[in-house]
């Protein structure tokens, strides 16, 4: 599908104005300027703006509508830093077009969500001009790419009782072959370290006779944490678990792509007992898992050395499930660890602020994005019922009671965070268009003229 | 107890020509000098000399004496290299004295050792000047520091069927209040690495929900070795274990000092399951052990890093009690990793040379050396029924079917391998005494008249 050649044009020029905004939140460059040319954007497209202060970045706030029904747009500003910087073919900060794509920092995650979107309301707003029927919240924040360390903070205070009807996700992905997928989850993250210490320095490895051994003691408790099968071992740790709904389930259930062509783009060899072609889509949508990250301690050199270490460090996370709080995850492990007599490992946790959501796909409005979605990339829609990685959507999901629709132009050769970031031109046009369209559905499903005050 | 001075100043001599000879078998530098400079000692000692070439360094070969008993002295006269060099007081190659002490790379290890006994054989014959009454083989040789590659076949070529009584081992120790040691034995060693990949290149942790995790394999595998005893879990590992004869468990039974000061200077703080201030000591000098030397791979940096790695690396070494075949071990290793379902796991032998060994300590030799050494030594000797740590002595104690006998000058602050290596100049008289007692006691007690051979 096309859209007008102006419109494109127009949005373009709107990305291209972005991305030469270099808005890296983690060297806090940039921010107030991106912000505001966000909050412009937004206020020539006839939303009510705001802008407020956030850990690194400003938010930005859209509001426009009202209704029953309210729909939430989350896009973030910031980009990751561009190095290294030699490795891109063009300047990062400069949007370049060939052979079909659009390059630059931020091209795709998420300035060109963004503007995407931004180019279908006003497309929408072309045809639809009187006032909006539902009530829209546009939220873009400068710190995504460094965890959105005040986005929870802000959400409380200024919108400390809005509920809304559909949070549509900063992104959303197209796969290998084509198809666009919708994301209804993420898994929540528990990530810790673990340090054992077990003398004052190295010692000769003949002690070992009667000293214990550090990286033992981590080995045997982290193998103490799962089976074979990736099933944990703690206890209670499935307590907590929300079992899919059945849409959910029965989406799991077929695999839209095979179990090869996944070990194939990945090069992952060895799976968990028990996962096969049949399965292995349900684990990555609704399992929890445990993954060692990193393990570390005594020597690392060629040969021998018949040392004893003194210490060895291991970092592992937690994919959790929804229902699953990370900070009790935590205190389970460190229950799990005193009780197998590991109570000299010392527990930190690094990350526990992300918790898993998963929204049940036979929401209505599922049912019409992806019936526009299939209308603009010409296949049919995926819809996913989580992620096997994370993202914060819990306030959005938990606190304002939102369906995650996590549906974008992000494709699985866009580079997101490394150099040549890319986006391809006849996604950026499907996503404009589907917008467009998916704004006008949601009114005309679920708009309706607000009541009026009564009068007293 | 003292020692003429001439005497003293003699050996002195002589140490100090040896440490001047860099002998480094690491570098292969200095190895014939310092070879012809032990046989020349020989020789004028009255020794049958011979070189014989070896891997690195050439094999040295004094014969004396004839009877029913055979003595092998067995040394070595590479040292370490001397780096770091700053780190010395004075220089490494110039035997210095100060307070009490002679300072130089090799003035224990193990030169000094073999000067001090040298010059108890020189006073031992100015009294006992006729044909000795038993058999003396002395072996020095020059790739002791570097794990001795071609003793074993250097002896196997040369002594093809030699037989001996006892063998004077390389060293021994006086521990921190001066009390002689009398080393009876050694451990072996096996040295090994695991490695684990499960994936060509590191992956998105998320994917842990599918594919297995190298570093939780490597620690499943690891601890499914041993429990917290210590005790190791290996099918038919204790199998070959030869169990200690009723005077070394007796000998073992009496710790001759307290695990408080073993945990003081060496700053162990942990102590396996079922070690304590009685037991330890048993632990030390019979029990095989597994440690784990190293265990790397993944993310080593600040904070958290969700990555599913592909590859990880693991040293183990076991300390074997005699009886035990670190290659026999190996296989067993190895069929148990397949057992426990980890036959993915690579395993790599790294070294399976050294066998352990442990005389009998009621041998009589050992009774006349330990009576000497209290007496030059002013306190009991300790007879110690094995090192916790490894020597390769087997060929001697096996082959030639020797009891061993580790008694020396090598003080607890020697610093051996490293900068401001020394011995003290009382150790030293100590030693230089009480080699020309031992050789007396040794004729007095085991000497006799070789039978005339028979007419025909």
């Amino acid at each position: 599908m096309r859209i007008p050649a102006d419109i494109l044009a127009a949005a373009v020029k709107d990305l291209s104005d972005l991305v030469a905004i270099p808005s890296v939140s983690a060297r806090g460059e940039g921010m107030e300027a991106c912000a505001d040319s966000i909050e412009r954007l937004l206020a020539e497209a006839g939303f009510a703006t705001e802008q407020h202060p956030g850990d690194v970045g400003p938010f930005v706030v859209g509001e426009t509508g009202d209704g029953p029904f309210t729909l939430v747009i989350y896009n973030h500003y910031d980009v990751q830093p561009e190095d290294p910087v030699d490795l891109w073919t063009a300047p990062p900060f400069t949007l370049s077009e060939r052979d079909g794509r659009l390059y630059g920092r931020g091209s795709a995650d998420d300035k060109g969500e963004f503007v995407s979107r931004l180019a279908g309301w006003r497309e929408f707003r072309k045809t639809h001009p009187g006032p909006l029927l539902f009530k829209l919240i546009w939220i873009a924040e400068g710190e995504e790419e460094i965890g959105s360390p005040s986005l929870n903070r802000f959400l409380d205070k200024r919108f400390p009782d809005t509920k809304a009807d559909l949070c549509w996700w900063e992104y959303g992905e197209v796969d290998k072959s084509g198809r666009p997928i919708i994301l209804m989850g993420f898994k929540g993250i528990l990530a810790v370290e673990l340090e054992c210490r077990t003398a004052r320095a190295d010692l000769h490895s003949s002690l070992g006779a009667i000293f214990d051994n550090p990286l033992w003691r981590l080995a045997a408790a982290i193998s103490s944490l799962r089976d074979a099968s990736g099933r944990i071992l703690i206890d209670g740790f499935y307590d907590s678990v929300i079992a899919p709904d059945p849409r959910s389930r029965e989406l799991a259930a077929k695999p839209p792509f095979p179990l090869e062509s996944l070990q194939e783009e990945t090069g992952g060899r060895r799976l968990l007992e028990g996962v096969n072609a049949a399965t292995f889509y349900e684990h990555l949508n609704f399992e929890p898992c445990l993954n060692v990250n990193g393990f570390h301690g005594g020597y690392d050199g060629e040969g021998a050395k018949t040392v004893l270490p003194c210490t060895g460090m291991a970092k592992l996370d937690f994919r959790l499930a929804p229902g699953q709080n990370p900070v009790e995850i935590a205190e389970l492990l460190r229950r799990h660890l005193d009780a197998k007599g590991f109570d000299d490992i010392a527990l930190k946790v690094l990350d526990a602020e992300v918790l898993g959501v998963r929204s049940d796909p036979s929401h209505a409005a599922v049912d019409l994005g992806a019936e526009l979605l299939e209308k603009w990339f010409g296949r049919p829609a995926i819809i996913q019922p989580s992620s096997a990685a994370s993202g914060l959507a819990h306030p959005f999901i938990h606190k304002f009671g939102a369906t995650l629709f996590g549906a974008g132009l992000t494709h699985h050769g866009a580079m997101l965070h490394s150099p040549d970031e890319n986006i391809l031109v006849s996604h950026f046009e499907n996503m404009i268009g589907f917008s467009a369209e998916f704004f006008a559905a949601l009114a005309g499903r679920f708009g309706s003229a607000p009541e009026a005050e009564p009068h007293v």
